[in-house]
């Protein structure tokens, strides 16, 4: 399998290092807007004789579809895995539709809110733009596999396990996301994408049920207290919207289908700060600069001071969770599980010099990546990671190290051992 | 007498309007680094037949000494008064020592927080860069009338009037400023630069007791409720870095000299915020622009998302009080008074189409440009308005239609008369 990786940041990076680990790669060209940062990811693999020489990097505009089409051609890849931020995953969708190739994502376009009422009905939700496009992929027999991190990604890849093997019915389907990670020397420094972050926590949460369908909230809503595994403990988490919340109920029938985010008062205070001020924004306003007065985007000027999450792992401590919690009846009795995965910082540091949060999100695209080279995963249109097996992945998973675990709610919340 | 005003913002603009309306002007150059800004402030006065010939507008580059300085000669001006932010100070103090003219500021240059016990100890001073030249201003005649706008300004004008006319002994001198003030359509909409209200708040306060000198505490320490008068009411004030503190003790004797704010917590919570995440500083960040990657500043960000406080006086509503309280006896006897100034959005929107806060800083520099026009006010050195006789300047405010008045405090802090 010969691959293009677009975006060498944190993401891209852990891709790298995890992947090299593996025998299925025959190629893979690390594309960034950077050339330093796609030439920092090379290096950063390979044994003491030299580089791996299974990879190579470019420089590619991320926007500019028809120059990633043609790097695509020239280096012959068979797949585009897109570690961008989510602005430029239509560019680059569209560029693999050209070339003909398997596009995987781990965030799927952009989402704008309903005009009139945004905390109440969706506008263009996430996926919309992509999955718009779904019939030309089906009918073309190519594959694009969207929301393929860890949320979404390993979360959907939980929520058809437990549909499959868990429950008869299905009630409620709750992504659940907390850490307890702290930062040395930082007051606020967030362990991800503040870009990201920021996107996904100030747009209208979106929820759907049964009834309603998709429908959103106003941000921030519907705060709970959720007790997370492995000593993380109870963390507040509100709605975010999510992928998983537009990718889940179209594979898989539950009343209600959920995502909350465990951010903790401190950050939902900052990001509130920040939306008051219009510092959110991406809408460009003019200051001085060192070229004159510049169109500059406040968001970016936000991830600008702040440090950059992917160079914070050896000043980092703690955990990160992520996982689905599933409710609903088997057996005609009720049910309630929680399917999780859990990376510690310092294991992550130690073994990939790669956070937890970066590692977390980037070994799933590269278990999907094998289970595609091997044909074990295969499949055409826009299809989110619910629509294929999930034991093969959760197997690959814990092949790769990093295993995932199932607590019975029922039992006292207690692990009842890892897969 | 023939002045450059220096920053044609929202108080350059409005010492034009308010200055237009007096005769002792012969001429006054509005000079900004935008001359369009320049051009609307002079536009915006004289009758229907066309402007009044007593202004003109030129670009000038307030950084740039040797510029201003040509400027200050080619116009034969007597009077530089600096209405910019005060990154400029010191340019533009020095540019009028070298043209031999009066210089007028309404802040002082800036201060530099001690390295090791920077809220315990000063490191530079508001103002310690200006002082520094005191003696060559003072050898040569010439005058610098330093922090002459409402606070520092008519704050310290209150202070002398105290000391010479209320007081015997006085035990503190603490200026205090609240307001009342909203804005239709901002959840967030201040009311002054917020360049300079970042500058002021989060850098150490400054304190001034008999026994310790200059000291500093934290930022927004030593929170107390001050009631404000004519309806404003009880509001939340706390220390902030402000001139009067460096210049009272200079030249009246107190047992202790403050200055706090009325922020009110929602305000003092987003500028910790700011704080928190770095979106205070002014060092430059690169960033993405429509010119490539360029280097700004990120408080220069902020200042770009947030309306124009200029621009917002008619969607304000409300009362902005400065004044200075100051306890001690009189006759052997306790005394506690609270010499203050307010003005009505509604009034300053009607009478001159600026609005409160910044019509309230802008007039007291005319009035003392007319002072010193008049022969009533003059010296030489380097001297705040506290080195003046308050009395022709009190009088003189109170034609400008906008009285001040005292609130003589052991009186169940009723106003005793306006002056």
């Amino acid at each position: 399998m010969r691959v293009l990786l677009v975006g060498a940041g944190g993401v891209g990076s852990a891709v790298v290092r995890i992947a090299a680990r593996r025998d299925f790669l025959d190629h893979m060209v690390v594309a960034d807007y950077d050339p330093a940062r796609a030439e920092a990811a090379v290096a950063a693999v390979g044994d003491a004789e030299g580089r791996d020489a299974r990879f190579s990097a470019v420089r590619i505009d991320a926007a500019d579809r028809e120059a990633v089409r043609q790097v695509l051609v020239d280096e012959r890849c068979d797949v585009l895995l897109n570690a961008t931020d989510p602005r430029f995953v239509m560019p680059l969708f569209h560029a693999a539709g050209d070339a003909g190739v398997t596009y995987l994502d781990m965030a799927m376009s952009l989402s704008v809110p309903h005009q009139a009422q945004p905390h109440e009905m969706c506008g263009t939700k996430l996926g919309d733009e992509q999955f718009a496009h779904a019939e030309e992929w089906e009918r073309a027999g190519r594959l694009a596999l969207v929301g393929m991190g860890v949320e979404p990604g390993l979360s959907d890849v939980f929520a058809r396990y437990a549909a499959d093997h868990l429950f008869d019915t299905i009630d409620e389907i709750g992504v659940r996301d907390g850490a307890d990670l702290t930062v040395d020397g930082y007051d606020f420094a967030p362990s991800f994408s503040i870009w990201t972050t920021i996107e996904e926590c100030l747009n209208p949460p979106v929820v759907w049920d049964a009834e309603r369908g998709w429908h959103t909230t106003a941000p921030f809503s519907e705060p709970e207290v959720f007790d997370f595994p492995e000593g993380i403990g109870p963390v507040e988490c509100v709605n975010v919207e999510h992928e998983e919340v537009l990718l889940i109920p179209r594979w898989i029938t539950a009343r209600r289908v959920t995502f909350k985010y465990g951010l903790g008062q401190d950050f939902i205070d900052k990001l509130r700060t920040l939306h008051a001020l219009g510092l959110d924004s991406t809408r460009p306003v003019t200051v001085p600069s060192d070229r004159g007065p510049a169109l500059v985007s406040p968001r970016d000027v936000v991830a600008a001071v702040l440090p950059d999450p992917a160079g914070l792992g050896d000043r980092m401590h703690g955990k990160t969770c992520a996982g689905t919690w599933v409710t609903g009846s088997k057996g005609g009795r009720p049910r309630e599980v929680y399917l999780y995965h859990v990376v510690d910082n310092d294991w992550s540091m130690r073994e990939y010099g790669t956070q937890a949060v970066v590692w977390q999100t980037a070994v799933n695209p590269v278990v999907a990546l094998e289970l595609l080279a091997a044909g074990t995963w295969s499949g055409a249109g826009v299809l989110g990671p619910e629509a294929f097996d999930p034991r093969p992945f959760l197997g690959l998973l814990t092949d790769y190290g990093s295993p995932w675990a199932i607590r019975e709610q029922g039992r006292g919340q207690e692990p009842i051992g890892k897969a």
